[in-house]
């Protein structure tokens, strides 16, 4: 009872560090979100959460902008990530102040994985509660998709999954993936990914994308509308 | 016994912040709030606590404009709201000071979401245990009604409760709700909704409309004289 | 034993902040003390502890000015309440410095509750043991009377007691307020209603009162002067 | 065994402080030192420890002079006292450079009761171990006897008695004390009171008496040349 | 359980600090990394983890460029190392800035070694959950091969491995290490030693290789290509 | 077994500070020291702890000059005891600038028992581990001698031990102590109290006179040339 | 268990300080170092480590100097000795610049052992895990060793050890110890005394030699070449 209850996140016995498994534990309790990357095309897809009947959808977003070029997706704790999401906005714009440049997607994942990290090594704070995907374009035109996690690791894929049953979505999308897919394959594959786990309630999917205008476009995918079938 | 007292909020092994769940446990006894959003309209009404016989009613009011045109309910601890309400009033004052605009909403209720997520991630504090009702009308002359809760979560309502019975009162309101309600309707709807949880010795609901003038008006509805009966 | 010895106020499982209740088991065991609101009066009354024979009795006063026309009982921890009452003092002053006017009497009741408040939430500190009744006149000449507890809610008040016994003394005032009181039966209404609680060996009820010159009286009432009966 | 062991002094469930309950027994285990108010005079008494055979009783006194006019007496820890006692003299020093008057009696009492109560409410500190009786005379000569103790309430007596079998001595001033005490009189009743107490192995009292001169006048008196019985 | 869960790394009874022995342990469950020396070589090889079939492998390397002549290899947690590369890579600039001069590869293990001797002393932070290989041409152009680790240990190596099995592969290292190894000779021994402990599933070996011209040479061993028998 | 391993030293249910008296322990553990004030004359007398036979007793010694006039013998952690006496050279000195005069050996006393208070009821640190015996010569030729403890007491003696047997070799003095003792006298007096006590194994004795010339004089008495019998 | 893994290091009931006594089991397990004080030489011997077979010997050597004249040989954790090495030899430059004359020998080990001892007391952070033996020429010509441990405690020796077995080899320094030996008896003593303990796989013992010439001369003595027989 009183193990994980503690001022500070250090090591078990065996190397773990358990604090960061428990807000791993908090982002699999989360709702599902996918990302793939397509030729010139990178595309974020998220389970909208059966928003309850009255509930304004637009404030339960999973999907932020970070700067023009460069959007988020996360799964864990809602609150956790707007912290993230608000630190990774004010470093976006003082980098285009500074640097005279917009952020790289790697630069900004590297960044908010930087944060994460320090929750997991210092004392008086707990690790944030959340996985992040990041995509983005850079200025060659080159898609990019990143992940964070609550232990401050990020890394680089061509389509990946996190949250509620990622494990089921990102082995869809390792059968199902192509390379130099079109902006609609894209689309399609991270829609069906979803529609794999997607919880009964759920009738919506949210999907962003992003093409070499470097532009965010985000629509709703109702769910009974789509033309794949599951499975 | 020692599990829940501690220094700091920290995940459990599966992921649970449980001191912001044993906030959310006061807020879940503290007295009903109600948020209806009409056409040209947005209304709060509060369940009065059974004001003690001597008590002046005009303290124990659960309802707080935070500027001309934003008005706050909360459920949960009297004395924590204040905090945050005087923390929202300044920085309203601020906001038109440095940027010569009012507060959106919107903005205001991320800002006291922002303060409440805060308090679960730093040491030496304890969470807040309060959620709100925001309204407020913004310069195109939107209603908005957002909520927060001690998590740090803030999302937009058509309608929605806080506090004791709150899933009851959704409910209600769920079934009732009508799209471009009018001021009555609304006002209507709010109270009716808050006569199916009200305790069987409270006799009176304060109810908030704000309008198109963006102007907040409060009034008393002494239970008996409402013309609607319960159910 | 060690669930309630910690450096921080938090939650209970069930949304409970222990400390602040334990203070006010603190609050319960002090000596009671009274207010009441009349028509161009307002009266504070206080069970003169049984003060030893050799004591001052000067010294033990738990009635305090804060401002000429803002007065103040406890009930609790006297040392405490000192703590208090040096900031309220300090804070009038500074108001009547900065602002050219004298504070109202919600202004410090609303101070007070708000350092009592902040005890609540923050580490490194406990809440104060006390309760307050502030009473006062405010510049329109209207009497004023609220009561602060130590989770730092205040509230307005006809009539209300703290301290041992206050349910009880607040039952008898329930009974027995007249709205527009005189000041003769006002004080009358104070001094009857400790008269219900009084502890056998105490002889003594100190009586202050402050009428539309805003001036405050304090006066010692001998029990067996007093041409009341008990009950 | 772990129950009292804490960082800071927080409320028991029935709203006790242990740790200031603590300190009051280390000053019950102190030696016992009496104060008495006569007309012009007020006394101090202190049991005389049953120094050690080659000890030098010169620095082992429980009376301090604060300023020309006014002295302490204590009981409990002799280093917490030092502590006291030195920035008592430093608040005499500097309210005469500031306020350009000496301090009164109540302002040095109230002073070193508000340290007190800061160590009983603060985080990182314990509560002084000692309670303090101190004398004085102000600039109008009126004699002044003050009781300070841990938890910082201070309160003004025509006799009184801390430390061990204060109770006792307490009873036997109540029974013998006079009002308006000749200098004499005065000696013999802090004398007689100690007497009822003393150690066994103590062979000594010292006393120290002001006047209207405002001066203080210490002197040790062996017990078997008092010209008074015991009892 | 709560033995290891502490604010502060201290010594146990017989002498250990056990925080830095449970951080070594998360060292021994990272992938297994291998540095070998040369005539006018050193070469890092890594054991390419068991890439996701849609991961990038660019962001999961274990081989990082400190300055243009100095290159590191870790084992252990991944974001913890890259706290320590930055600080290492703006501790070589900052040499260069103010000594004009690349750093030594002795000097920024040091440097490194010093970091994470301090996070095992203080309190407030855990020790650091990696291993490092450091390699380097000094200006004399003699390479260079060191070891820190989490107890903040330095020390030079003709060839030693870490993490998972490292107590194999050094093994095998010492078993088949020739002084003076061409460039050739060193690659294989490297790649060879990492294939005795290799994972089933892992396909790759990453070597980087630094030669006379102080130049890292980055190449992907897949593994079946590989001219060598196992054993 | 936790009840004594705590951040900061508090009272006990029945009044006693355990830290403190667990320093005393360590004080009663080391050598005995004792200390003796003649007519014209102050001594100190340390067992000198039997030295292992490679050691050079010069870096052992109890007895520490702190300034001319003043010298210093100590009981307990020899490593605590060099803080102190560090602080206690750098007061005198500091002493001697701001105030143009060397300090009283009062004052340095009382300098040393405040240091050892003070970390009595802080936070954050433990109790010195030893008492202190302080010799000195005023500017009138008095010789003093003082004794310091753990808890931060301080008081004057004519002859004193501390350490380990101090009760033994105290009763020893008190039967053979004279007033106004000559120099040879007063050295006698406390080698022959050590050897009350001293340990079959130890064959020195360190005696420091201190004369109406203010110097301190060192000499080691080797103990089969002393000229006294046991007892 | 948890009796040891505490913030802060403090007394137990019969005057230890654990952590203390728990870091010089940390230095019993390192390897043994041994000094020897010559006539005109001052020799320090280390038990050089089963190095292992590829490790370069020069980043494990056991002995550092501090300054021209000053070197340090150490037993007990390897990052501790960097961490004082490296104050220590700050030390040395800073005195050089502002006192304008290089340390003495004990100058430097008092310094040395100054730091320790804080790190005994005060919270936040662990004593040191080692122990020091300090050998240096003072501008006399006068040969110096001093030994420091954990406890902050630091002496002068003719000839001393610490680490493991360090009381068997002491014993043998104390029945072959010659005064005024020459260099070659020195050296020969601090090899031979190794040899009592030195461990089945240890070849090596490295020699730190330092002459009037006030240089230190450091050679490696491989054991099957040494002319001496063991016991």
């Amino acid at each position: 009872m009183s193990g994980y209850d503690r001022a500070l996140t250090v090591f078990s016995p065996d190397g773990h560090l358990f604090q960061v498994e428990y807000a791993l534990e908090a982002v699999s309790r989360g709702t599902c979100a996918v990302g793939v990357r397509g030729k010139d095309t990178v595309v974020l897809g998220v389970e909208r959460r059966t928003v309850q009947k009255l509930q304004d959808p637009r404030t339960v977003r999973k999907i932020a902008l970070l700067d023009d070029h460069v959007a988020l997706a996360f799964a864990g704790l809602t609150a956790d990530a707007r912290v993230l999401i608000n630190r990774a906005r004010i470093e976006c714009q003082s980098h285009r102040l500074t640097v005279e440049d917009p952020v790289t997607t790697e630069y900004i994942a590297r960044y908010i994985a930087g944060i994460q990290q320090k929750y997991t090594q210092s004392g008086g704070v707990r690790p944030f509660g959340i996985s992040t995907l990041i995509i983005g374009f850079d200025l060659d035109k080159t898609p990019r998709l990143y992940q964070t996690d609550p232990s401050g690791i990020y890394s680089e894929w061509k389509a990946n999954a996190i949250g509620r049953s990622a494990k089921t979505v990102r082995e869809f999308l390792e059968k199902n993936y192509k390379e130099d897919a079109s902006r609609d394959e894209a689309v399609k594959l991270a829609v069906r990914s979803l529609l794999e786990v997607v919880q009964t309630g759920a009738k919506n999917i949210e999907v962003a994308v992003m093409g070499t205008d470097r532009k965010l476009q985000v629509s709703l995918v109702v769910l009974n509308d789509v033309a794949v079938s599951k499975g």
